[in-house]
């Protein structure tokens, strides 16, 4: 089968999803793959500009189906102009954030439901990651670990709202545990890094 | 029932819509209403910027379902901030294209398919016009009427497009013919503004 190998990460802001995406990044060039690191909400031109939009904190009065309809948009883009055409030619796609973020973010922490999920499984188009590392952090730990000025929109809303996404990602973990792999964050690096690798290895057979 | 009124215009560019949604204004207030006139897509600043993604003639690269997600997306706001609010205060509302343009123009004309009515219909969040108004006008006709400099990256698609919009319109009109009026935009002015007004006369009782 000429089809690249699909990896996405989940999981808080300040899990430490940035440095182990760069070790896996490392680890699956060495396995002879042409690797591609990109992130949700972004990774092209379009995506990039509905970004702004998103991020933009003097949008205040944004609709919550407003944000997760221009989230599913902007990852419709991505799909098809990078991953896609990436896994295509046989690429591993090393993407930070994707359709699991809409389900917990959205759909379980702003309670728009599984709306999200039907909205997001069309802006896929059945492009589904191979394995999903989810980075678990305590939340009230994940949150300490932002800086003041990196917070954004989304960072500013209350620790709640957090709650509600980290017990979201469980959920979906538990009932997709062949994807979802959870990783406990909370060790060193080395260890995350291993933990992470050794599944890689074993997807690959 | 402390509900206002809600009307849609539909139909290509070029039928007239604009001209006759200005004369309804001035008939529902002579009727009582206090009207807000709105237009798709756009109506709201987050609505408007999301507008200029969608039109943006460098964005030939954008993906169908991408551009029908960021259509949704500002509809959603677009209820949520201005037609919803006005309408549970007892205006009129009299918007330019609505859910019927994404189902005809994404739907049909794109080939997405009915995943454009449900997930428009996520982002309307169950507020339907209560009366929508369908300009037809032969779509070659339609076309000649819209100025070259007028033209953005939508007009420039192929008149076969043109063509699947317009059966696609006729068939939403035979599907749910007690919401969606077809109206001969071809005569005059005058009369299909008396026809547009007997038939708001008629829901008014």
């Amino acid at each position: 089968m000429n089809r690249g190998l699909f990896i996405t990460f989940e999981g808080p802001d300040g899990s430490g999803k940035t440095t182990q995406i760069e070790r896996l990044r490392s680890f699956v060039e060495k396995k002879g793959y042409d690797a591609v690191l990109t992130r949700e909400p972004g990774g092209t031109a379009i995506s990039e500009k509905i970004r702004e939009i998103i991020l933009d904190r003097n949008n205040t009065e944004m609709d919550p189906m407003t944000e997760a309809l221009l989230y599913a948009a902007s990852r419709a883009q991505h799909v098809a102009q990078v991953i896609k055409p990436a896994l295509e030619s046989g690429r591993a796609v090393i993407c930070d954030r994707f359709i699991d973020s809409s389900i917990v973010y959205q759909g379980f922490g702003r309670k728009l439901g599984d709306c999200v999920r039907i909205i997001n499984e069309y802006a896929v188009g059945g492009c589904f990651p191979d394995i999903t590392f989810l980075l678990k952090v305590d939340p009230e730990i994940g949150k300490g670990r932002i800086r003041p000025d990196a917070q954004d929109r989304l960072d500013m809303e209350k620790l709640e709202y957090h709650r509600a996404v980290y017990q979201a990602y469980e959920e979906l973990e538990k009932n997709d545990p062949d994807r979802i792999i959870g990783i406990d964050a909370s060790r060193g690096i080395d260890e995350i890094s291993n933990e992470i690798k050794s599944h890689i290895e074993r997807i690959l057979g």
